[in-house]
């Protein structure tokens, strides 16, 4: 037997296809978006302004799909009639307006070349004054909405998009029927679903992004919405009042779907999920283990079990009951820039290429802990968790006359690093066991330097996933569960994922040096984020020195 | 009537040509040194080790003087035998062991490849440990003879380095009869003085630099000497025990240098003094006015007439009766880094040259005062004044994805500004008036947009002497007035130094904001530099956010 993953990034579609006993990639197809800026619709109007033009998604999925099972014929083993199941995961919060019969807007020729039609991805932050009123309401009138969200609502995230959209374009906010996360209509295609009220919605999307909870009846009360404007009141029944973890099914493939994908009829198709959810899964992840996806911005995941009580934690940007794995709790935190950073240095500020790149990183693999006397804040993209403050920049100290680029490329590293400690410290303090790192994505798989540097600063060994593509791992992986293939996630995981034989380790007589260099950081960290006013800094650069002195 | 002035700097020698009627200057020459590294001798064994060959020295300044008078030849009027007076000005602290007959020790074959009998650079930093020993023992024992000099004794001084000699090479040591600052050593060469107890030492290099006072009866008494080693103390008594300012020669142009030079016998040699005090002079300087000597680094000098009561001023390295104008009290203040910060930045980072100084400014040019959302440190090499700290380092704060190095080339220059202001407001604040800026060195004639930025952060109008060679222009002013073209300082320097016609003017939306960011700067200030702490950093950021959005 065999399942697909659909993997939905921000400028490509990924399909993959895996042999449900083992975890075999038998084949994959990645085929890029047609629209836009490498598949992100910009307007010189508006700077925060990122959409997507879901006809992509269509073509991608078909494409992607199509390729992927061709890719696989190769394997001998292997027939189209073989799989038993699909599975779909997005960017998000991404939602897109839809019409009674849930198509975009956008597919309709009254709003193809409108922009706010389209659906508003990711990394949109056009929301920004929304997002803050939200943010004031909520704490003023219904402040355990945003307790579990890190206290702060965010731009990106779905109420914000559509309000803003009410209040920018109100001609299409009165055209949609309904609203969807692209990680739920992606799945509601696949399973012919006519009706936006029928979408069988995730936990994932709607828990992290859409202040879902059954704790408060589900969705914000109607009195709370219409507080922000009537308006959004009358959206919410339009919306939905339930929703699914990995153990449902989004329903079934279409006949439609299963002709154009040349795949069995009837066949389950997953409920949808964030990427990095589902990537967690194709991680192998369970209690005690937390998930690192490293790459332009890094998302942490971790799981506890229901039936232990759990408190909120302060700075996580969410905590969701069935978001990652059905019956746990799901936590996401995450570090706003982390290969960003390093590409800002290299190539925004240096000037440089990836020869730079991987120059700067020898070169900066030749100094030892604390050799450089610097010391950096990883803020210049702001700080998600465990402050969650967009207002937060970057900082540099410990410069002299001689300090070079790879010096700074260095302490770059470290202070991303320093960050994964401070969310590791954070989880733990509120009693979650994290007892294994394992890391996936670009950097995790192709930066041994950072690896060893992260291991060395947070003290755990980092293990890395086997797989290059977990998402489309962990969707697969849903998905063969749903068809039959294994009884349960975590036999499907255990059969299906795997790690690479090599890990990490700490290096005692660097752990040493950077346990020093963290109580730095977190001097700077904490006085510079506002969670110790006044602060002493007197001695950060002279300690720096003397640090450097002993390197 | 004609003067000339000589300026011995760290690679080369600059002889001038004035006429002392009204400073046009007829004739110059430059000429490089000899030996070692672009003039300086340096060894594997110690990076602190900067020194400098004797010999140079008289080749450059027969050289030099030679081509200098040579080059006045065509002008209308010039000829040698109008030449009423001869200047030096030199770096320093630098020393020089001699022997009886007050020659360097270092001519002798013996001591030829000896890098301890050589003359100990200003930059030569060798003897940290015997200038901290000097500032603990002076601090406890005497702390008199460190107020003056911001508490702190520096390893750049004369009795460290000395000191040092005797530590590392008692065979220098005990060949050495006596030392000289070569400010004082090369007059006495021109004056043809063949004891070195017979030098007429300046009180600018023994006031500033070996705890030379009145107050306490001349230079340390024998008992504090002698609680560091006592052969210092034995050395004391063939020193000197009596100063001389500008208004004192340093002795007669003697027949065998007067026919090297092809100059008259007799004619008035100036007491030497340091390049900055001497370059103040050529600046015109006066009571109110402060000259700044902007170039690698930055040396300010001020002066206050004696009949008036002033405090010391507590972090400024040296307030010294005399030292820069007869009866007035001279104070020197200084950056340690200004434009080795932004050579660092340039080149050392940015790996770039000439032409991306060039493309820098002009692009930092472009922006308003906080746009770049940036503030920066000046400590890449420490603070000189007024904190006094060599070990203080570089900090910069505001970060983003977006941040270029354009603008942080601008807030290198922002950051040396502010540091600037802090010197201005530290004088202030003791009663010293500063009516007037005027500026000299190679920056202040070539750096247009250094000297706006300047202007709007001080708040003060940046004027900028006229001649390129203020320094030897000041030396050469002294010996007017010696040789009798002037009856006073004051009247030479009203006939000989000029200011460029334009100044830059403060303006005033950019002084509005300028004074905001320093009031961010003064937080970073104290804090890392110690003195507030704790301090409250955490609007820091935001207040760079706020004040970017507003620009």
């Amino acid at each position: 037997m065999y399942a697909i993953g659909v993997d939905f990034g921000s400028n490509s579609v990924r399909a993959l296809v895996v042999r449900c006993s083992d975890g075999v990639e038998v084949g994959v197809a990645v085929v890029d978006y047609l629209s836009g800026d490498q598949g992100i619709l910009y307007t010189a109007k508006d700077p925060f302004v990122a959409r997507q033009n879901p006809a992509d998604y269509l073509y991608g999925l078909e494409r992607s799909v199509h390729d992927a099972i061709e890719a696989a014929r190769a394997h001998s083993g292997f027939s189209a009639d073989k799989v038993v199941g699909i599975g779909v995961d997005t960017t998000g919060s991404s939602p897109l307006p839809l019409d009674r019969r849930n198509r975009p807007l956008a597919l309709d020729p009254h709003f193809k070349d409108n922009l706010d039609a389209q659906c508003w991805l990711w990394k949109d932050h056009s929301s920004f004054a929304e997002a803050q009123a939200i943010t004031e309401r909520a704490a003023r009138d219904r402040p355990h909405f945003i307790a579990k969200c890190g206290s702060t609502y965010s731009s990106e995230w779905w109420w914000a998009k559509i309000w803003h959209c009410l209040n920018v374009a109100p001609e299409v906010f009165d055209a949609a029927y309904s609203w969807a996360e692209i990680a739920d209509w992606v799945p509601s295609v696949l399973a012919g679903i006519e009706d936006p009220t029928d979408i069988r919605r995730g936990i994932c999307a709607a828990g992290h992004k859409a202040l879902y909870s059954d704790e408060w009846g589900g969705l914000p009360d109607a009195e709370f919405l219409a507080s922000l404007d009537p308006r959004l009141a009358g959206l919410r029944d339009r919306l939905y009042a339930q929703t699914f973890d990995a153990s449902a099914p989004a329903g079934a493939l279409s006949p439609q779907w299963a002709q154009k994908l040349g795949l069995p009829q009837g066949i389950a198709v997953a409920v949808g999920a964030f990427d990095v959810h589902y990537g967690a899964i194709g991680c192998g992840i369970g209690e005690g283990m937390l998930v690192k996806v490293i790459g332009t911005s890094t998302c942490d995941c971790a799981v506890v079990d229901m039936a232990r009580e759990t408190a909120d934690i302060p700075g996580i940007c969410g905590i969701v009951p069935g978001s990652i794995l059905p019956g746990y709790l799901g936590i996401e935190a995450g570090q706003s820039a982390v290969g960003d950073i390093f590409k800002w240095w290299v190539e925004g500020v240096c000037m440089g290429d990836a020869a730079l790149h991987r120059r700067l990183t020898e070169e900066a693999a030749g100094l030892r802990p604390a050799q450089s006397g610097l010391i950096a804040l990883d803020w210049n993209n702001g700080n998600r968790t465990i402050l969650v403050d967009q207002l937060l920049t970057g900082l540099l100290v410990g410069q002299t006359l001689h300090t070079t680029r790879s010096e700074i490329y260095r302490a770059l590293i470290e202070a991303t690093a320093y960050g994964a400690r401070a969310i590791i410290e954070r989880i733990r303090d509120y009693g979650v066991r994290i007892d294994r790192v394992v890391c996936t994505g670009g950097i995790a798989e192709k930066n041994p330097l950072l690896m060893q540097i992260y291991a060395d600063v947070t003290g755990c060994t980092m293990e890395v996933a086997a797989s290059a593509q977990t998402c489309a791992l962990g969707s697969a992986i849903v998905a063969s569960v749903l068809g039959g293939a294994h009884d349960s996630l975590a036999e499907a995981q255990l059969a299906m994922t795997s790690l690479r034989p090599e890990a990490y380790e700490p290096k005692a007589e660097n752990v040493e040096v950077y346990n020093r260099l963290y109580g730095l950081y977190r001097i700077l960290h904490d006085g510079f984020g506002g969670m110790t006013a006044p602060v002493d800094v007197s001695a950060v650069m002279k300690d720096l020195l003397l640090l450097k002195a002993g390197a």
